[in-house]
């Protein structure tokens, strides 16, 4: 995981060894996204079973809640790890709602 | 960071048992966040000090076809992994910008 790709030869030798930080992160962010949809797809099909809503605005509420106060002790800004999770749930109630979908 | 939260009661314990999971990679996901926007904004000072532009379409190029194949490997949508980077790399521009013009 620690290969540095190719750069155009313009690009100082700093930039290409944070770059490969960044690609090992970025890998690391789209395994564990994978992983979370999964579960995701789990909690669709036990709420399309079950009857339960696609979305749940009161977990929601408290998960950014949360999320905020860890952003802000890891030092990251509290309102962009909002928007992400934002961002995530947006797609993750749309899959939830397919789920229902297919199963009517 | 095991510890399961309080839900409403009417919630399956199969739900609660998956939500302590997604939480827990929810946490992952935010200091990995934290830690790819400290190297990011190594990158903008570095920019900034060299007078390179504060977007490389080239590299986010190559970004992007990486994460996707690595989406599709993982078993998450590429779709949805190029649009996840291209959310964060539009944060990340932002920032360079402004580190460009507090340099000013």
């Amino acid at each position: 995981m620690s290969d540095v790709p190719a750069e155009p030869s313009e690009v100082p030798a700093e930039l290409t060894t944070l770059r490969a930080s960044i690609d090992n992160l970025d890998r690391a962010l789209i395994c564990l996204l994978a992983e979370r949809f999964r579960i995701t797809q789990e909690v669709g099909h036990l709420k399309a079973g079950r009857g339960l809503p696609a979305s749940d605005p009161e977990r929601e509420r408290r998960q950014i809640e949360r999320l905020r106060a860890l952003a802000d002790e890891a030092g990251l800004d509290p309102e962009f790890a909002e928007k992400f999770l934002t961002f995530i749930v947006r797609e993750v109630v749309r899959h939830h709602e397919q789920i229902a979908r297919d199963r009517d």
